[in-house]
């Protein structure tokens, strides 16, 4: 007989594989997956879709289509909802269909379930076993475990930067600074991320799409920092925001004339609350929460980035480190702003992984949070 | 029975391992290693221990004393000389103990040896395998490697950053941006290496010892780069120059009452010719590689590390990156200079790795020098 731990770990792996089919696109929602299985076989696999969609359980159910579940084990990465949401909850569902044992990954954070869903099912006598391949459920939600509690977007802020730290060269060329694997990479996170955010200065440099290319997957809302209003209607991003939605954040002193001119060009204009005569963006972020944006991808330039430190509103850091050195005493550096004036007083990551891709070198990390 | 491959490596690992004690004592010569084995067991191991001792095979053949080695294998990391050095021809040493067969890693790049070591022993009649964990030995002895062909210093230039690549916060602390690990292994490079550099701007700044501390090894030769000779006659370096070998490299348009004092102090000074007005780092490492320098660890600052690129004498790159972010537009950053106009006229690097160490990440590459 096959050790139970063992088989439970290797259908909770399938499982995790079918959740990521879903990435991309199921925000704000998570990732999950389900694997039934009935005397040592598989005979239903469902994943969630999309925001909307059925969740992976009854998924899962509508894959076994009329093959007898009775009896039968199910594995979820994630646990099964108890709460009517846009459907009816998955633990009712297990139940009706008279399931033997639900193996379960993560339990959800959400504070509408939190352990409900398995008390539900325990309560009809079905036989539960948690947190199986846990840790990489919630790795791969970080973004919903995020949202799901505090109603703020996730933040990545990702850059890319020769070995000794500079994001181009002394006469600004900076296309490209990595190799293709990692900006493929990037395109992928763009597709993973519901809104990719730059600031003013980035649009008039670059003029870029900031649109999901290189790889298959949908464009991120595209986000503008733009106290002022400065980026030129003339802007790629402005002259495409009907075809890819597209939102400007200024503050409320910005001109009028010009919030209407983007207003007609099909831009979403937010008027948020000033700091320091710039968009405050800890209210930004608050404010693209509530709009039902969970994530958002942190793009730069310099400026935006050291405000964005500053403001607390970032919660991992992906750095693409090409093996080249640049120089250059003036060349530009990812992070700007003043910066801190003590050490003790940087922003500290946790969790540091490194890894080779194509050319370079990806670190990333977590920001630390005062306990 | 046992493969003969496997033991083969096991020996010669150990070879390894036993060559690997004479780091930082051997330069300019190779560390090199040494295993006796006869009837499957170890009888005898050695290894070079400092310039002017006895090779890895002669202090093996000692630590085998009264033991009959006659049809004995020999595990040499490195293949044994053929010519009259400070020590007679560990080859002929081999033959006259009558050695059943010899196991070597890698071939000596010195011309004056060049297989011929092997060829020696071979034309006696005894059997020879070469190549075993020749990529691990020609790795180890890298500083040797170099400077036996080019009779030139091989350079590691090595800073440490913050994950957005400055060296200090804008108000100019830099104490300490790395982790005790990783602080603890620049001083076990630069017990490993003959010599350590820096510019200037640095003593002035910092008023360094440049001395091995955080663990017990040699200290290297100190040698500032100094142009128009600015350090004062108080730094501490001028200060222990007769406890601490020192070494300062002016332009001979360098003012003599200055040199004159600080021979006076104990460093010794170089005039070398000037480039840009400044001293030509190029003359400057074939200066010392005639001195018997083999090795330099360029520890900055900034605008030297820049010249030093440009001059074409680095080797190798090792940056610790520490897990936090400084910001700051002019925070400095670890290479400055004017840096490269191009993206494409970068330096780049080859054989890239990253390592944790501590709480940093270790990112290590190479030059790539043109074909």
């Amino acid at each position: 007989m096959i050790d139970r731990n063992q088989e439970d770990l290797r259908y909770m792996q399938m499982a995790l594989d079918m959740a990521k089919l879903g990435r991309g696109y199921t925000n704000p929602n998570p990732m999950v997956g389900a694997v039934i299985v009935k005397d040592g076989q598989v005979i239903a696999k469902g994943y969630h879709h999309c925001c909307g969609q059925g969740h992976a359980e009854v998924e899962a159910f509508k894959d076994a289509g009329n093959q007898d579940v009775t009896g039968a084990t199910i594995y979820v990465t994630l646990e099964p909802c108890s709460h009517y949401g846009k459907t009816p909850p998955c633990a009712d569902k297990i139940i009706e269909k008279k399931i033997g044992r639900v193996v379960v990954g993560a339990l959800d954070p959400n504070p509408l379930v939190a352990g409900r869903g398995i008390e539900k099912i325990r309560n009809a006598g079905i036989e539960v076993t948690t947190g199986v391949l846990a840790e990489e459920s919630i790795k791969l939600n970080e973004i919903f475990m995020k949202y799901i509690v505090n109603k703020e977007p996730f933040v990545l802020y990702k850059s890319a930067m020769s070995l000794d730290g500079k994001i181009a060269t002394a006469s600004g060329e900076s296309q490209w600074i990595s190799c293709e694997a990692s900006r493929k990479e990037v395109h992928e996170l763009r597709h993973q991320y519901m809104a990719i955010m730059v600031g003013s200065q980035t649009v008039l440099d670059d003029d870029p799409m900031l649109n999901c290319r290189l790889i298959e997957g949908k464009d991120p809302i595209r986000v503008v920092v733009d106290s002022s209003l400065r980026i030129p209607m003339t802007a790629r991003l402005v002259k495409t925001a009907r075809d890819i939605r597209t939102i400007v954040a200024c503050t409320p002193s910005a001109d009028e004339k010009k919030i209407k001119d983007l207003q007609n060009a099909g831009v979403e204009v937010l008027s948020i609350e000033a700091k320091d005569g710039h968009v405050d963006l800890k209210k930004l972020t608050e404010e693209l929460g509530r709009m039902q944006i969970d994530s958002i991808l942190l793009e730069g330039g310099a400026a935006l980035a050291a405000a964005a430190f500053g403001a607390g509103i970032i919660d991992k850091v992906q750095m693409y480190i090409a093996p080249k050195i640049i120089g250059g005493k003036t060349s530009r550096t990812p992070v700007g702003g003043k910066g801190v004036e003590h050490l003790s007083d940087a922003w500290q990551l946790k969790d540091i992984t490194a890894r080779n891709i194509g050319n370079d070198i990806c670190i990333t990390g977590y920001i630390r949070r005062e306990a």
